[in-house]
C-alpha cells in the first residue's frame, strides 16, 4: 500500500509538471487547495443527474463530471434524487426542472439563459443548473464550475443569467495556408489540409473553452478573404468543424470575399445589383447550408484596404451588404459588415472617413444586417477615443469589433490585460440619447431597442500549445467573452476569476497577479503612445516603434502623419480649427475634447497639436510630460517583473518561467520604446531629457536602422 | 488516507490522460507495467551516483533520476556506495571509473562511446556507465534507460559501444518566417521572433530526444537558403539555442547560402576564387564562431534548383566547398556539400548529372568536406536504387542524406515506417572494391579508410504536439538516429525498441504495431509507385498522384518524363539503349539491373521501357502485375486498420483515434493513388482493370480536375 501510495505521488508529481503548459486554459479542475472550502463542497455535493442526452446536454454531463470529480479530487456518482445531487436539465428534458421554471423568472430570458438554484427539497438540499434550451444548461454548468473554482458559497444560489448580447463572436484571422495576419500565437489551428478526416482533439477543446465563457460564434477565415472558402472542397472542412463546435452552442460564420462570383463562380461581374450575381449568392449560400444547417452567417471587409466591394460598381456599403443578407436570411443567417474603410484616394482625416460613409445609410440596411464597428477610429492603437459611429446610427445594429490579438500592443510578448482597454471604451458615454448612452448600450441594442446584437473579438489563438503565445494572452480571450455576455462585470472581477482558475486561490498570489494585469494597460500606453499619442509602430509588420517612418506608399499609413510632430509641437489637430474630426461626436463629447485646455490628457494628442511647452495639469511642459510618461511606463514594467518574481512559489516552474522571460523581453522593447521615440521627438522639441532619468544608450540612428524581415503575423 | 488515494486516484486518471499526447516520445517513464520486471529492477536498483558536475553530466543525472523515478515507480535516492548503485561518470570525473575503463576496452572507441558494466564489487552488486567523456556517459545513460525502457536483464551487463558515423546530422529544411519546406507537422519549432530571450521549453525536449538517440549535430535553416541567418541578429539567436543543445552534445550547423557575400556582405561578386570573397567567408567564420564556439560547420546547396554556387563564377562544386572549409578548418568546422544537383540546360537523363559533375571532383576536396549524397539518384522517392555515387568517390567521405520528412511518402498522414528504406539502401552491395563492399560502409567511411564519416535524416519535425504530426513519424525520427550510430541494428529491433518506449510493452501490441510497422513501406509503395515507377506525383507541392502532369517548366520535374508510357509499355530505359545511366553503377551492380528478364522486379522500370504485355515472374503480364500491386497496396492499408483496431485496448485513447483517423486518410488516399494511376496508364496500356478487382468508382478526369492550392510544405 505504501509503495503504491509513493508510485501514485510521483506520477503525480511527474505528470502534474508535465501538464501545466497552459493547455488546459482556465478549465484546469485541479483540486481545490484550500480545506474549508473543498470540505463545503464534498458535503454539500454527493452527485449529479443530467436529464436528457441530447449532444450539448452530453457535453454538459462531461463537463460536469470531469469538473466536479478534478476540482473535489473524488469521483461522484451519477444518483436519481438525494441530498447533494446536482440536477442539470431543461423543462423539456426535466419535469421536475419545468415545473421549476415556471416560479424562476428564467421562462423570458431567451435561449442562452440558465439558473442555478439551491433548494430544500423533502430530501435534501440540492442545486438545479436549467436552462431554457440544452444551451443554457450546458452554460449554466460552465458557470457552477466557475462558481466552484472560486470558491463561491453554494448556499442559497439563486442566480439567473442571460447575456446582454446575442452574438458573442471571436474572428479568426486566418489564412486557408494556415499562416494567421496579425497572429502572434504560432499559426492556425485550422488544420485545413487533414480536414475533414482528422479531427484535431484541439477543436473540442477550444469550443468547450468558448462555451465556459459564453462565446456563440466564431469567424473562421480572415476578413482579407479568399473565395475557395467557399468551394464545397473547403465547405466540407468547415462542416466538419461546424459538427465539433455544434453541441457547445458555437455557430461558424465564413468571411465572403466579394467579387467570389468572379472568382470561382464563373461570373464577369460582382455587381450586387446584377440579378446574376444575387442568385450566385444565394444558390452559394444554400449549398453552405446544405453542408452547414446552422451556419452564422457572413463577415465582409469591403472596400477598405484593397479588399474588393460593392463600390468597385458605383454601389454603396448597403446595396453589398443587403445582397448578403438577402442571401442568408431564408435561412436565418445574418451579415456582419465591417465599418473599418478608408480610401487612398480621399485626402480626408482618417478618423473621419468610416463616418462619412457609413452615417448616410443608416436606415437602408436589412434587419439581419449588423455594422462591425472598431473600437476606435483609427486602428486598435493602445488607447483610442470612442468610435464616432456608436451612437450616430440609431437605426442600425451595430457591432464591437475588438481586438484580442495583440497587433499594436506588444505582440504576445508583452503581458496587457485588455478589458482595462475594453471597459474604457464600453462605459464610454455617446449622450446620443443624453448622458448614460454608453457605448456598451449601443451595441447591446438597448438603447434603440435593437433585438440583434453582436460583439466581435479578433481571436488571438494560434498553435502554440497554451493557445495565445502569452500565459496571459488567455486572460483577454476569457474577460472578452465574459464581457461580451455580460459588459457590467469588472475588469477587477473578471481579473480575480481569471486567475483563480488559471494560476490558484491563495490571496498573496491573486493579489499579486491581479495588481500586474490591472496596471499592465497603462504601462503599455505610456511606453508606447502616452498623452494621445497613436501609430507611430514600425511600417507593414507593426513591430515597435517607428515614429519617423514617412515612406509608406499612402499617407495615412505613416507615423508622421499622425503624430504631426514639428518644431512647435506635436498632435493632431482636429478641432474645428483642423480636420473638425470632433463634429462627428455629439455636442456634449465634442465639448469635453475641444479645449486644449481640458481635455482629458490620455487624449490630448488625438485632439490637438499642442506646443512643447504647454503646461500640463501636473504642472510639467508637455515635453517633460511626454518624458515622464514613457519613463513612468518603463518603471511600470521593471515593478510588474518584481511583482512576478514574488510570485515563484506560487505558480508552477513552466509558466514562472515563461512569465519571468517575457517580461523580460517587454523591458526590454518598453525601454526601446521610450528611448526611440524620445529621441526622435527631442529632434523637434529640441528639450533635454531631463537628467533625474536613464539615459538612452543607443543613438536615434541605431534605432532607425533595425530592422525585422520575418516579423511574424504578417501572413 | 482513503480519501487522499482517491485523489490521488483520479488526478493520475485525469492527468495520465491528458499526457498521451505524443509529446514525451520515445523518453514516457512511465512505470514499468511487468511486474516481475519492475521487481528485479527494484531489487537491483537501490540509488545513482553521477561523479562530476559539468552542464552534460547534470543533464546525465537530471535524465537518470527522472529516468528511474519514473519507470520504477519510485524515488531513488543519491548514494555514495553500496549494492545496487548506478555510478555514472568519466575517467576524469571518478577514480574507480578510470581504474574500470583501463581493463574494459572502452578507452580506444573515442569520444562520444559509453560503457555499461554490471559488477559484484565488495559492496556488493553495482552498475557502472562510464564515456571517455561526459558526452559519452550522458549516451550511457539513455542507453541504460532504454534497456529498463525494453525490459532486458541487467544481469552481467558488459556493453561497449561507439558510434559507426561521426557526424549524425538532423537536417531541418526551416525557413526565417517559420514555415518548413516539406513540413507537414505544422510550422518551426525554431521561433526566431522570440529568441534568444525567450527559450521555449522545447528547445530542450528536443535536444534530450536526439541525444538519446545518438544524433550530435543539427542544421537549423533550409538548404534553400537565406544570407540573413549569418547576420548578427540572428546569430545571437542561433547561439542561444547552441548554448541548449551544447550540454546534450549536439553542434549547431547553418546553411550557408553562397551568394551571402554579395546579400549581406556588400561585395559584388561571390566567386569562391576572389580574394576578397575569401576574406569576407574567413571573417563571416570567425564571427560566427565568437558566437557559438562550437559550431559544427555549413551545409550548402549550391547550383542546384536555382540556388547560387560556384559554377555562375565559371568555378566547379570543389573550388566553392574549398573555399568554405578553409574558412572553417582553423575553428574545426566541417562543410557539408550536397550532390543533389541537377541542370535544366543539360538535356541529360535526371539520374545521371549529380554523378557526371562530382565523380570527376574526387580527389580535389579538402580534409573537412564531406560530399552529401541523398538515397537514391532522383529524390527521395518510395523506392529508389542507391545513387551511383556510393562506391564511385573513393578520395571522398561521402554523406548519406537520408529525408524523414515524407514529402514523397504521404506526407505526415501516411504511416510508413522508414527503417525498411533505410536498410534496403545502407544495405546494398556498392562491389566498390568487390563483393561486400555496402553503402554503409562508404558512408562510415571504413571502406576507404575516411576518418570523416556523416549522416544526415532531413527532418520531419515540426510544432504539432507530437512533434512529427502522424504519430509513428517519431519512429523514423527515433530510428534514424539509431542506425546513424549502428547501421547493422535492424528494422525489426528498432520498431521493437520504440513501440516498448512509446505505447508499451504487452506483447499483443508490440507484435501486432511492429507488424504494421514492418509492412507499411512495401504497402506505401505498392499503392504510389509499384514495380520501380517513380517520381509520378502531385506537381510543386507533391500531393497525391500526377502521373498524367506535363506542364512543368522544365522537363524532368514532369512525372511523363520519368514513366515514359506509351501504347507500348512502360519505364525508363537507362540501359545502354537508353540514357545508359548504368554505366554509372560497377559492372556487378548493372548486370543485376541491365537485362529486362532478370532484373529485380521491384525496380523494373527504374531502368527499362518494359512491353504491357512482358512475363513476369508471377506468370502475369507486366500490366496485370501493376494491377495486383495497386491493389495489393490498397489492401495493405486495410490490414493495417483493422490490426490498428484491435490494438483499442493497449493504446491510451487519444493516439488510438489520431491513428485510427489518420490510417482512414491513408486509405481514402491509397484508393486515390491505385485508380488515378490506373486509370491513367490504361488510357496507354488498352487493357482492363481484371475484373476480380473493385472498378474505379470516379473518372480519370475527375482525377485530373482535383486541386490543392494550399497543400502543406511548398514554404
Amino acid at each position: 500500500m505504501k509503495k503504491l501510495f509513493q508510485l501514485f505521488f510521483y506520477l503525480i508529481i511527474s505528470l502534474a509538471v508535465q501538464a501545466e503548459d497552459g493547455y488546459s486554459l482556465w478549465l484546469r479542475y485541479t483540486p481545490i487547495t484550500n480545506n474549508e472550502t473543498r470540505t463545503a463542497y464534498r458535503n454539500a455535493i454527493k452527485g449529479w443527474q443530467v436529464a436528457g442526452n441530447s449532444p450539448t446536454l452530453t457535453a454538459a454531463k462531461e463537463e460536469l463530471q470531469n469538473g466536479l470529480n478534478g476540482l473535489l479530487g473524488q469521483t461522484l456518482p451519477e444518483m436519481k434524487s438525494g441530498a447533494g445531487i446536482i440536477q442539470v436539465g431543461t423543462p423539456a428534458s426535466s419535469p421536475a426542472i419545468a415545473a421549476l421554471i415556471g416560479k424562476s423568472g428564467l421562462k423570458d430570458k431567451g435561449a442562452d439563459a440558465f439558473l442555478i438554484q439551491s433548494s430544500n427539497g423533502n430530501s435534501g438540499a440540492t442545486i438545479i443548473i436549467a436552462g431554457n434550451t440544452d444551451k443554457g444548461a450546458l452554460y449554466g454548468v460552465f458557470h457552477f464550475l466557475r462558481l466552484l473554482q472560486n470558491g463561491s458559497s453554494l448556499k442559497n444560489l439563486s442566480i439567473v443569467s442571460a447575456p446582454k448580447i446575442q452574438h458573442r463572436i471571436l474572428n479568426h484571422w486566418d489564412n486557408l495556408d494556415r499562416t494567421v495576419e496579425r497572429g502572434y500565437a504560432g499559426f492556425s489551428i485550422w488544420d485545413w489540409h487533414k480536414l475533414p478526416d482528422y479531427i484535431d482533439p484541439r477543436y473540442k477543446d477550444y469550443a468547450r473553452a468558448n462555451a465556459s465563457v459564453g462565446i456563440n460564434g466564431t469567424v473562421l477565415t480572415n476578413v482579407n478573404a479568399n473565395a475557395l472558402v467557399l468551394t464545397d472542397q473547403y465547405l466540407e472542412k468547415v462542416a466538419a468543424l461546424a459538427n465539433v463546435f455544434r453541441p457547445y452552442g458555437i455557430k461558424v460564420y465564413l468571411t465572403a470575399r466579394f467579387s467570389a462570383p468572379i472568382e470561382i463562380g464563373g461570373l464577369k461581374t460582382a455587381d450586387p445589383l446584377d440579378t446574376a450575381v444575387q442568385g450566385w449568392w444565394k444558390r452559394k449560400t444554400a449549398a453552405i447550408y446544405r453542408f452547414i444547417p446552422d451556419f452564422g452567417g457572413f463577415l465582409v471587409k469591403a472596400n477598405s484596404e484593397g479588399q474588393p466591394g460593392p463600390q468597385n460598381y458605383g454601389r454603396n456599403h448597403a446595396d453589398g451588404a443587403n445582397m448578403l443578407a438577402d442571401a442568408v436570411a431564408p435561412h436565418g443567417g445574418i451579415v456582419l459588415w465591417r465599418a473599418f474603410v478608408y480610401s487612398n484616394e480621399t485626402p480626408e482625416d482618417r478618423f473621419k472617413q468610416a463616418y462619412n460613409e457609413f452615417k448616410p445609410l443608416d436606415g437602408s440596411f436589412r434587419k439581419n444586417v449588423v455594422v462591425q464597428v472598431k473600437n476606435g477610429p483609427i486602428d486598435f492603437q493602445p488607447r483610442e477615443p470612442f468610435h464616432p459611429l456608436f451612437g450616430a446610427m440609431p437605426k442600425t445594429p451595430l457591432a464591437m469589433e475588438f481586438q484580442l490579438t495583440q497587433e499594436y500592443l506588444g505582440f504576445a510578448t508583452h503581458l496587457v490585460y485588455l478589458p482595462s482597454l475594453f471597459k474604457e471604451v464600453l462605459d464610454a458615454d455617446t449622450y446620443a440619447k443624453g448622458a448614460g448612452s454608453t457605448v456598451a448600450e449601443v451595441v447591446d441594442g438597448s438603447l434603440e431597442g435593437h433585438a440583434l446584437s453582436a460583439m466581435a473579438g479578433v481571436a488571438n489563438i494560434g498553435n502554440d500549445r497554451n493557445w495565445t503565445g502569452h500565459p496571459f494572452g488567455q486572460a483577454n480571450w476569457y474577460a472578452y467573452g465574459r464581457l461580451a455576455w455580460d459588459h457590467t462585470l469588472t475588469e477587477e472581477q473578471l481579473a480575480e476569476e481569471w486567475i483563480r482558475q488559471t494560476f490558484g486561490a491563495q490571496q498573496a498570489l491573486v493579489d499579486t497577479i491581479r495588481k500586474i494585469m490591472l496596471t499592465s494597460h497603462e504601462a503599455l500606453v505610456n511606453y508606447m503612445t502616452p498623452l494621445g499619442l497613436h501609430h507611430i509602430m514600425g511600417y507593414g509588420h507593426h513591430y515597435g516603434p517607428a515614429p519617423w517612418y514617412d515612406k509608406a506608399p499612402r499617407a495615412d499609413w505613416n507615423p508622421t502623419y499622425f503624430h504631426k510632430a514639428d518644431k512647435d509641437g506635436i498632435g493632431f489637430d482636429r478641432t474645428a480649427k483642423g480636420s473638425n474630426a470632433l463634429a462627428q461626436y455629439s455636442p456634449e463629447v465634442r465639448k469635453q475634447y475641444e479645449n486644449v485646455n481640458t481635455c482629458p490628457e490620455e487624449h490630448l494628442l488625438w485632439f490637438h497639436h499642442v506646443r512643447w511647452d504647454h503646461k500640463m495639469k501636473s504642472g510639467r511642459t508637455l515635453w517633460e510630460e511626454l518624458c515622464a510618461k514613457y519613463y513612468e511606463g518603463v518603471n511600470s514594467v521593471r515593478a510588474m517583473q518584481k511583482s512576478w518574481n514574488n510570485m515563484k512559489p506560487y505558480v508552477d516552474a513552466e509558466r514562472f518561467e515563461q512569465v519571468r522571460m517575457l517580461l523580460a523581453i517587454q523591458e526590454k522593447e518598453a525601454v526601446w520604446w521610450r528611448n526611440s521615440c524620445l529621441l526622435y521627438f527631442q529632434t523637434f522639441s529640441g528639450m533635454p531629457i531631463p537628467a533625474q532619468y536613464e539615459q538612452p544608450d543607443k543613438t536615434l540612428e541605431y534605432y532607425k536602422n533595425l530592422r525585422f524581415p520575418f516579423a511574424p503575423g504578417n501572413g
